[in-house]
């Protein structure tokens, strides 16, 4: 706001490109490589349908929440893709394209050069382009906010509310790698307890930065499952967030929930309870229930994509939240299902 | 995470809604009333395409950049809302939904409530229902973030580059505004030139935080203007970008360009000077080319549509940045063309 009721001369009258244009030019435009995303610009991107349903799903992470401080730009990028990613997956629909918003607190090529280039590898790798964004300085923390899409068949996604019982419920992966990672890097009692193996504790740590979304097993779902979702909150809250969906409940049997070697170990160690792993979040794995005629079909399919399922238990009548069962055939009683923000 | 390696009793293993979940079901549901929100009871949504083109564009604000920590909450979400439904209409494009992702301190029902109504109303108003949100925990300013999506006839989305020389530049509604009033809400010297008018800075200040998006002019501007954009960052900035993208160059009579009676007169009183208005940002107006012969009907489009709009210059050839010409036919020189983040 000017106060000055004439107007000075200025030697350049050329539009001076803004520090905003310039960010989007330098490190957003090279990953925009779809024609609908009209090389960002303009005011918006057209995503063609093409006789299927458009799947659209939204995930913020937040610096000191979803990610920590000192965590390396290429790791916030993949992450801050892959938690999307990983919903399309659950949903049985083919990445279609992405769309970011950054709030920064400062360009910082340093930090923007490795943060854009991974997000480019992966948007390539995933076949998710960049169609549009939005910087924005803030004071705060950083945060990066995608909003993805998919392409599915017309009334073909995958619900969560579509299991029924009798249903046999499969998890992909392994649970609760990620928590113990964050524990890893926040130099917790796991970082203590695997203080002498160093490649264990960057195993951990990385499942905890670089989900590794199962895209690969959404035709399986999209062909098989009668409900299925991802799991990002914990196993066992967001398992209790399918059965509410589907109205009705599931018997899980605790021995057979996959758990890498590690976990298996800290376990054994009595360093974590069980409950840490299935209510730790950040799996980024797919749950799902799959009709018992399908089954073998589904295990085959998952096998083809090269994704390891394992049965963990049954979908169950009722209204009842689902049990985990110990060895003994007891169940197990958790303080805590799922992380939460608020 | 925990050491301990056995599991407590817990009194009730119904699944606790986290904060989280309670807010969604609170705040974001009576929002989500299109059949493809599924109710926000699952990971993503779905947009049905039915031959059309899906529009997309994305825009967040930040407290302290984009509104003021102050600002009621009610004006902050439409102004997140409609700062994208801007876009859409400058493309030609009718609302077809949107996501939202909120970074809020803490989930303070005092704050919430009148956000999450006011947006709702906008949401009804526009035909633009939620779609799916994220709400993550910030120590931060706030921050929204909204994609938002349109439909259009496939391939007929009006874009920035289709400019042709001796079209005639148009915008509508009024320029300058919402920048006075943010120097009313800053208390500068257009606050204390407007001292003794309570009900103009009322109205300056409202127009800050409450953006007019020109949806209603949508049709008139996809059937007649070569090219479109919202003018958001200031109109000089934006004529520029728009220039850029079609490769021309523009002439702007000044003494056209569309100002309120407050602008008007503060211009008169040299409280400001013209820079301080057509790089001021906020406008939320559409800037479009409409080609010689298609004016006529343009104009009366607009006419039925109850949007005001105004001739104020027309293309030329060259790569040049528009020129904005005073009264007397000089070139009036710009040290500032629009606003910029970084």
């Amino acid at each position: 706001m000017t106060s000055e009721g004439s107007l000075r001369v200025m030697a350049d009258r050329q539009p001076n490109p803004s520090g905003e244009d310039s960010l989007i030019a330098r490190y957003f435009r090279p990953l925009a490589t779809d024609p609908g995303a009209f090389n960002l610009d303009d005011d918006a991107a057209v995503l063609k349908a093409a006789g299927d349903d458009i799947v659209v799903t939204t995930d913020a992470i937040v610096e000191g929440v979803h990610f920590l401080p000192d965590d390396p730009p290429d790791t916030i990028a993949r992450k801050a893709l892959r938690a999307n990613l990983s919903d399309l997956a659950a949903k049985g629909a083919a990445p279609a394209g992405f769309v970011l918003t950054l709030a920064l607190r400062s360009a910082d090529d340093a930090w923007l050069a490795p943060f854009m280039q991974a997000l480019g590898e992966d948007a390539a790798q995933f076949g998710c382009p960049l169609l549009g964004g939005d910087t924005v300085s803030t004071p705060g923390p950083l945060m990066i906010s995608i909003t993805a899409f998919g392409r599915a068949a017309p009334g073909k996604i995958v619900h969560r509310s579509g299991a029924k019982p009798g249903d046999r419920v499969v998890v992909s992966g392994t649970i609760g790698d990620a928590a113990l990672g964050l524990d890893v890097l926040k130099g917790g009692a796991v970082a203590a307890a695997l203080v002498s193996d160093a490649a264990a504790r960057a195993r951990l740590a990385d499942r905890y930065r670089v989900p590794q979304p199962r895209n690969a097993l959404a035709n399986a779902v999209c062909d098989h499952a009668s409900a299925a979702m991802d799991v990002s909150d914990g196993l066992a809250g967001d398992l209790a967030k399918l059965c509410a969906a589907s109205g009705i409940s599931a018997a899980i049997d605790a021995a057979s929930i996959p758990f890498s070697p590690a976990a298996i170990e800290l376990l054994a160690r009595h360093v974590v309870g069980i409950e840490a792993l299935i209510a730790g979040g950040d799996d980024y794995e797919i749950l799902c229930a799959i009709p018992e005629d399908r089954l073998e079909a589904f295990a085959l399919a998952a096998g083809q994509a090269g994704v390891a399922v394992t049965l963990i238990g049954t979908m169950m009548a009722g209204s009842a939240a689902p049990v985990f069962l110990g060895k003994d055939g007891k169940e197990l009683q958790l303080e805590r299902l799922s992380y939460s923000h608020f």
